[in-house]
């Protein structure tokens, strides 16, 4: 086989064969293709698409490029949730320990959220790993590096080509990552909308369509559901602060979309792995909280001393009244990433402490002068930085305003449902 | 200007500023932008196309991007001659000299073909090239490696990305060297078929137009002719054997359809340059033959002790009789890169003498046993390997045959005009 005519494939929008997407894959991880041919066939198949058996033979190459978790001597169906990522999105840390209190064997990769809980290590081994899902029932740990390396190179080389918006190569990317992770099923959350990746529910309900059936395809039953993230959701943005506002939420507390779609995501992997309970039930009881914490402390994390709190925290006024009809998630998001919630580039520090506290939430009512959010930050300098971008972000209007709904569909092996 | 961006333009299929395309070629030369950012460039252009406007910036850029020749010194309009390719296209050792003999000032690019003429030089000084054409009337020279160096990069780079096959790249790759080489006009020679880079005629078409309107837009007199090369052109392929077959049709001694051709080529010069001459005098009487000589001579050619001689000639029998429908251009060139016609590698040699002579020409007629052709070889077993080949170039016919019409279309700045 040869690099050039695969290529004009491709570019000619033709079909690979799986033997092609393997050779290809495998000579680019030896050296033997270089970065710039590799970078013409990731445009060809940006523009061009790719076939869902061409997904599948990428997909599948991708995890036999490194080692994939062997979890078998976990009894039961182990289950594991990926979020596609959104602004305020913690839903991951009450959706998964809800299953968990409710008996679901639960995985799940690394969260830069939780590295905010003092103490906590991400970098567990395989074999700890096992033993605590097998023990806990629910450990969350960084990805090994000998797992999907086909990713990493690739990634690393769409991101300075513009060849990232794809829905093949990003469902691949996710799906070959979560298959290699060893779970036998995998709630997926695929956002659409200001602070997610994808515009619109169309391209969220496509993209989470190939995952689906990419997950399948390997053996894993998977289901996705499509939400929108054009409003924050919940009421924090921040690492320290969103852990919070999950413990909040497992206590009772919690804002009632991010508690309800909190419960769709659990009830998923509930029926996922077949297991016959209700995580209303967890969540009541305390069971849920109780098994978080149970997890962050067989990671090494402590809470007994509270979280990491920002020194400055300054209210945000309204500039009029009203009531908010949509806060602006991209702004949000925006503003947080200035506070350093999270990095602009490789080499910045994450600040755990930082980030917003929402004070008005869509569908609420302020006066002039009242708070909109809470800036938490560690200058008062880079607080007052934000100000005008998120007085921009918050929308007022004269009417009553009812929130959207928040889950727009639901996508298995048998199609697209919608709520 | 950001690469990342303006590449994700063109994924996109939206449209470049020249700011754009000057910033992306000009950084890329530089080294500022790396050979796996412009792979992916190059392919989403190769996919999304240009528009008129775009390709003429990408021309303009590439043209600045080295030294232009300053033929101003030469009195009169100066012609440029220029064919795509084709196997056994000799047109621009026949027609220039004939224009030149009419009173036109003829410059060329490098032809391999000539340096097969013991002594001759193509790497004549701009003074030593420019004297030359005020004097003989016509010079064909090496181009500097001064000049158009994005093109000598880029076309490096898609050599090995899959991304030659694009009107756009392709009629800026010719243009841009054309515009920098300093003729007042150009005639072009944009062929199709089985033994050409075009498919088809509509292609052809596409490339004349957009080549003439590049020349047209940087103040160059440019018309093109579509020419079909399903068949060899003349009767010879390789390089003494055309340079001889030149020789003979300046001579009157030509195959009927390479003389037909190669006036119409003369003729346009004429046209282009306003000289109101017939250049199938200069045919007749022996001046263009006279200029070719001359031209040969001032470069250091001399033909006077014959041109190199393959020491193996070995004829290709017919396997039937017939009539001679076709002649596959595409095997008949193979057949002459294996003997060593032309180059498959760059480190090849190129052997000056080798090549094929036609004896059945399409419309001819020929029995069992008798020649299709004789080989040129430097080898008895090199010239048996492209027999089976060569066979099975001759498609023969039980009936008489007709050469379908050679020029199909001629291309100016008002539009084509069908043949």
């Amino acid at each position: 086989m040869n690099a050039l005519e695969i290529i004009g494939r491709k570019r000619d929008g033709r079909e690979h064969s799986p033997e092609e997407i393997e050779f290809l894959l495998s000579a680019y991880l030896k050296a033997d293709i270089p970065d710039y041919q590799m970078a013409a066939w990731l445009m060809a198949v940006c523009i061009r698409g790719m076939t869902r058996a061409e997904t599948l033979a990428l997909t599948q190459a991708m995890v036999r490029s490194g080692e994939v978790l062997d979890l078998s001597g976990i009894p039961g169906t182990k289950v594991d949730k990926h979020s596609t990522g959104g602004v305020g999105d913690k839903v991951t840390l009450i959706g998964p320990p809800l299953a968990a209190a409710s008996g679901v064997k639960v995985t799940g990769g690394t969260l830069d959220k939780l590295e905010s809980v003092p103490g906590l290590t991400v970098d567990l081994d395989p074999d700890r790993f096992i033993r605590q899902v097998r023990e806990v029932g629910i450990a969350v740990a960084a990805q090994s590096p000998h797992m999907v390396p086909a990713d990493k190179a690739l990634y690393a080389l769409r991101d300075v080509t513009a060849t990232v918006p794809s829905v093949p190569l990003i469902a691949s990317s996710v799906m070959s990552k979560k298959i290699a992770a060893g779970a036998d099923a995998i709630v997926l959350d695929v956002k659409f909308g200001r602070g997610a990746f994808m515009p619109d529910v169309a391209a969220a309900e496509e993209l989470a369509t190939e995952m689906v059936l990419l997950g399948e395809g390997a053996g894993r039953r998977t289901v996705a559901l499509v939400t929108a993230m054009d409003n924050p959701l919940g009421r924090s943005v921040g690492n320290a602060l969103e852990v919070q506002e999950a413990l909040d939420a497992l206590a009772g507390k919690g804002d009632e979309e991010l508690v309800q779609v909190s419960l769709v995501v659990a009830r998923e992997m509930c029926w996922l792995a077949e297991v016959d309970a209700d995580p209303g039930d967890a969540l009541r009881s305390g069971a849920g909280r109780a098994k978080f914490l149970q997890m962050l402390a067989a990671q090494g994390g402590h809470i007994e001393k509270g979280l990491p709190v920002a020194p400055v925290q300054l209210p945000i006024p309204a500039l009029g009244d009203g009531y908010v009809e949509s806060i602006d998630a991209l702004e949000v998001g925006l503003a947080g990433l200035e506070l350093g919630v999270g990095r602009k580039k490789k080499e910045d520090a994450v600040d755990p402490a930082a980030g917003i506290v929402i004070e008005a939430p869509v569908g609420g009512r302020v006066r002039a002068g009242e708070p909109l959010a809470v800036v938490h930050a560690r200058t008062e300098e880079l607080a007052r930085s934000v100000v005008p971008r998120l007085q921009k972000a918050w929308r007022l209007s004269a009417h009553e305003v009812k929130r959207p709904p928040h889950v727009l569909a639901r996508v298995d092996k048998d199609g697209v449902t919608r709520a």
